[in-house]
């Protein structure tokens, strides 16, 4: 089964576009299991028991493992393994590099950690994407325009490519993309801060999967990124957020509270999408 | 120290602009330690051992570490503690991500695994990059201009940015870390397959450090790496070769081959180089 198929048969089967972001932070985590030996992996693994029926999929971030050293990513391989195999795991990596260092990272995020998805860098190009492309069972979501306010600086650039008017660097990049996609296994991130951009992109991109992630903690507005994300049939996003959801309290109630913030997630996606 | 004055000091003590990339794969090893327990270890101590006073820098490169998985991060915290404290290290990560997400890799690259540089991705712009420039003494390397043949795909594109004449977006990157670069700790990466954009590039920011990757199995010229990527005093630039010294033979005898080539090379930059 391809990461396409596996995302939308979990989004259906949930009635879920919401993704949660498992983005773990020692400092942040309930006092009563800040101090316990695994306690990331105790964190995580109550997350995930308390809404795997609330989402299309869970998108662990690998800088918050790696920050952690070794052990961190030890946390990261024990996790994925509570995560039920029907949900899909996206490796919120982005990484891009040349080709053969590419390929490392393919081997690392594909065959070592088994993430079905990743986030992959495009200012290398395309000869830098296609070491993750050939994984033909597995999605590349490529960095299109984020949710950040930086994300001007660049991605918003005006270039210049042989047509009548310039186009801005980010719809370049969407545009390239679905040049890309021989295999069916491409997608996009397009952060759910601007939602006139992403309107915009799922028009260039109507049947692309496109990962939103600023929803929440990044002030993305959810209904905007559940009504302009989605495709035709009201599928293919994945709406992602992180610290709303994972840090809703600190108590011993804390997946309890996660899971009534996922759960009203949903249900408000749920409304605003098509059709 | 500053990466800078460490950079600086290492690459005057040994007469070198070559630096060496630490990107161990395991099939192409010498066959007496393939199977060793410890092998990459093994492997990067000789190396080191064979060079440590041919070259300017070390650059491990994360991916060949992370593709096998928590075991490989060790191996490459055991490497960084082989590495001579005199000699700085840079950690070939190329991350960015949202300021919150690269406060983390910062965490990881500089606190954990205790790199003097690193290298960054721009696409997400200036406030992705901010965490990383805020470790003062530390190096930030930005990509700007890359040695691989997709680098032409979105790093050349021209764009318009209320100039007379619109630049390719390599440029524009160059210019916009000249300009977040307050603290003096920022730099470059130019591919030295494209000689004329390195030349270009070292005019705009004649003080920066540029790490010029791409000399060797990617067939960059060396000369003009030196040449054109050095500063006005002949220095700043960090030549880096990785395959063709690792792999420059590999029967037992691979630790002496490998600080033959790097010899050369550093021989050949230095004639190359100005002034």
């Amino acid at each position: 089964m391809t990461f396409l198929e596996k995302l939308l048969t979990a989004s259906q089967r949930n009635h879920s576009l919401i993704c949660i972001g498992l983005d773990p932070e020692i400092e942040r985590l309930p006092a009563h299991l800040r101090d316990q030996p695994n306690s990331i992996l105790a964190f995580n693994r109550a997350i995930i028991e308390a809404t795997a029926d609330l989402v299309c999929a869970y998108k662990p971030n690998l800088a918050f493992y790696e920050a952690l050293g070794p052990a961190g990513l030890i946390a990261l391989q024990e996790t994925l393994r509570f995560i039920p195999s029907h949900i899909p795991t996206i490796g919120d990596a982005k990484r891009g590099d040349t080709d053969n260092t590419s390929r490392q990272y393919a081997r690392a995020l594909f065959d070592t950690y088994g993430f079905d998805a990743i986030t992959v860098h495009p200012y290398l190009g395309r000869d830098s994407v296609q070491p993750f492309l050939e994984y033909q069972e597995k999605g590349i979501l490529i960095v299109c325009r984020t949710s950040n306010p930086g994300a001007r600086d660049f991605q918003d650039r005006l270039v210049n490519q042989g047509q009548a008017h310039p186009i801005p660097l980010y719809e370049y990049v969407a545009r390239q993309v679905l040049e890309w996609n021989t295999a069916g296994n491409a997608g996009l991130v397009v952060g759910a801060t601007y939602p006139e951009e992403l309107q915009h992109i799922r028009q260039i991109a109507p049947d692309l999967p496109i990962l939103i992630p600023g929803v929440g903690a990044q002030g993305g507005d959810l209904a905007s990124a559940a009504r302009y994300g989605t495709d035709a049939a009201g599928e293919r996003a994945i709406i992602s957020a992180s610290r709303s959801i994972l840090y809703a309290s600190n108590g011993p109630g804390f997946a309890t509270s996660a899971a009534e913030v996922t759960r009203s997630l949903r249900d408000a996606a749920q409304q605003a999408r098509h059709p």
